[in-house]
């Protein structure tokens, strides 16, 4: 088959208090990715803010915009007047009272050509997203766009194999996380190195398990703790492009903002699953308890 | 809680075409590790035999043998003098024209604690084991012994996070790959690396995945075609103990037989699954179509 080549670009930024500012970055790096030949570029989760679920505080509810809204205004006219297809995590006002961690994937022509509304939603120390984000309910769903169709997830789902296989078996050409995950200050060196390796190692695992490509966009930067309760959180970067046997393409460091670039040949999925044909073998007729919480 | 810790050993071999020497070889082996302190000891995939499936040829199947039978009697003696768990995957003759891949779980006072019989079944060139082996029918239901619920899978098993995660949910204490995985000698350095380093992405990502640690055993050395067909196999070994963040504990070289060893410290998966709640947050709302071929 022929192969075909797309250009892909992932932008790690660090994020201050200052909406606009963070905009303005953003929108610079945007120009700067598609002057580099980029069809297609993933931004950070919840890309405009600081990862503001460091904390339960009802005020950050205000943060929430709709879908179309500015957001998707300013970056639809972005990119059609790029030709670059662009997934950009907001945080979403649904309705009065129903908030969701979505990512908007808006087309080459600048429409909107779909949305990922989070499926997962952790909640832990630092990371208070249950009080914030209603579960999403559009399903593990890939959206079709110019360059392919999108797998997008976002953070805490990359801890589920099942949510890259749903996007897997529903036809995804290329899987995407965008991330804000970090250390607690306090743990140690080691501790630390074991978070950064497993989140790493799970979704390089999620590109070989579909023979997919995977871009995954993580935050950079310490963010203190708004109450001062905590230590905070030093988002540990390390944003990554990987191809469909996991092989990393390209890496960004762990306290640097950057930008990613890397070239997919998306001919390689279809070789690699004639090589290695995981999809043709999986036992279906024994995976019936994969919808159950327990065996008990 | 206290931290109970196991020590566990894998025996990487290399196999020739005389069962009787496999077999003293492993035994030997056995008593090594039994000496080191191991409670657990895993060998690799059909460790008795070399791996037959790279030709189709019906007389390989004299090879298998029944359960109980004269494999399960000898290490059930053996596992009862030295007091260990022994995990050992035998070509099973269920019948007359029923075959199967299969591990036996022999406990420590030697008695038959359990069987897996291989559920993925792969059909590749070099890899023909759909002509040998009958699809497992027992699910995958982790094995109860005196170290711990044991989820033991095999070898194509391994690129499935279905299996491990179904593994999981059944309440197993540890995942168990053994393995026969190796190289065609024509594939260039870079393929080949990148194959390795996807198996053993993959399993690491299991244990993160389910907070469980992995025992992962593979068989080294070439074995020739039998038929000169085709160019043999370089099994790459490498076989590897790591824990539920998927950092590995050891790790065996590619092209030497050897013997493995590592403290498994228990309490940490309930640690780790507290510390991040994966299993809390699974959407098993959205997941049938974990259950379909694909999504047309």
């Amino acid at each position: 088959m022929i192969e075909s080549s797309l250009k892909v670009g992932v932008i790690q930024q660090s994020a201050t208090a200052d909406r606009n500012s963070n905009n303005a970055c953003t929108v610079t790096a945007i120009h700067k990715v598609a002057e580099a030949g980029a069809r297609l570029i993933l931004l950070q989760e919840l890309f405009a803010h600081p990862y503001f679920c460091q904390v339960i505080e009802n005020s950050y509810f205000d943060l929430a915009e709709s879908i179309p809204g500015p957001t998707t205004e300013e970056l639809g006219t972005l990119a059609k007047q790029l030709g670059i297809v662009i997934v950009a995590p907001i945080f979403e006002k649904r309705a009065v009272g129903i908030y969701h961690n979505t990512a908007v994937i808006i087309d080459a022509n600048g429409t909107l050509a779909g949305k990922y509304r989070k499926m997962h939603i952790p909640d832990d120390p630092g990371y208070y997203e249950k009080y914030y984000f209603t579960p999403g309910d559009l399903g593990f769903k890939p959206v079709d766009t110019a360059v392919g169709r999108l797998g997008v997830l976002i953070c805490w789902d990359q801890w589920y194999p099942e949510a890259a296989r749903l996007m897997a078996l529903a036809g995804a050409d290329i899987l995407l996380y965008p991330t804000a995950i970090g250390w607690h200050p306090d743990d140690n060196p080691q501790e630390q190195q074991r978070q950064r390796d497993a989140w790493i190692t799970i979704q390089r695992a999620h590109a070989i398990a579909n023979a997919l490509p995977l871009i995954s966009c993580n935050r950079t930067g310490f963010e203190a703790d708004p109450s001062n309760d905590k230590a905070g959180i030093q988002f540990w970067g390390s944003s990554f492009i990987c191809g469909p046997q996991g092989e990393i393409l390209a890496q960004a460091p762990v306290t640097e903002p950057a930008i990613l670039l890397a070239d997919l040949a998306l001919g390689r999925n279809e070789e690699i699953r004639k090589n290695w044909p995981f999809f043709r073998d999986r036992r279906i007729d024994a995976y019936a308890d994969l919808a159950r919480r327990y065996s008990d």
